[in-house]
């Protein structure tokens, strides 16, 4: 059983950046109306370009079985949730071209996620109910998607003990 | 007094994209759990590069007074709502480089809408609540910005009369 951690920073830095407020990097707008906090994810679109998608995912729930994982050779890949759901992100480290055990961790509504391009992860899931997220990923020519399905799935659990079935 | 009228894709079209769920552009993905909406903002950086930056902004209510518009001459600017709080937007036609008579949309908080490169906007204006807002646009060299303060503020009102003080 693996057991998804909180999403911080520092614990995903190796997979993506998490997109959230800090007190770092903010510039006030608007005649003081907004802090902007500004640039907080490495995108790369290789040879493509930017797009801005919507991606409407069924509910899933914990103990989560995960027997699927994917990665974009191509490009980054940025999650934005518009509804308040959180989200489970499941990455693997690559070990010579393949996907080593996973991590799992668990997004706030208020937190974004990019992977980095060619980080292994999980399919959507959305945890509790339907979820609506903003990607911001590459659009462009040619094959995009690397998959593969594990024999054995691993088994995901919550990451409080009182939050797992 | 302008009244802010509901966001719609044609009537927002002369100025950007609403990027909301329709039943166009949708694949499925993920094993079937998933409809990928896909590509639905024309993103333009010009010789910059995309960037995802957050907006957190304070509440604003009807009715609205707008005394501040601005543009990005070198990029397009999207905004994906976060917390659910609906955002006014308000838009100008460009007549010879300035801006003309305003339009006012309300967006709901599942609608996020991309402002064309170059287009006449008022500043950030959650309804209601502190908005948290991810925004996509230019990150690059150069300034990237225009202001034009009104003489006189144009006064903005809620969609529905009921919702007017």
């Amino acid at each position: 059983m693996i057991v998804a951690q909180p999403l911080t920073a520092d614990a995903f830095s190796a997979f993506g950046d998490v997109i959230e407020l800090t007190d770092r990097d903010s510039l006030t707008i608007n005649d003081g109306m907004c802090q902007r906090h500004h640039d907080l994810a490495h995108l790369d679109f290789s040879d493509g370009k930017a797009g801005i998608s919507l991606f409407d995912g069924k509910a899933r729930q914990f103990p989560y079985s995960l027997d699927l994982v994917e990665r974009h050779p191509f490009g980054s890949q940025a999650f934005i949730p518009m509804n308040n759901v959180p989200l489970l992100i499941t990455v693997c480290p690559d070990e010579n071209g393949h996907p080593g055990t996973p991590q799992a961790f668990l997004a706030r509504a208020d937190q974004a996620v990019n992977l980095h391009r060619g980080t292994w992860h999980g399919v959507l899931a959305p945890i509790g109910a339907q979820g609506l997220y903003a990607v911001v990923d590459r659009i462009g020519a040619g094959s995009n998607l690397e998959e593969v399905r594990f024999e054995k799935p691993y088994r995901i659990s919550a990451p409080n003990s009182t939050n797992q079935k």
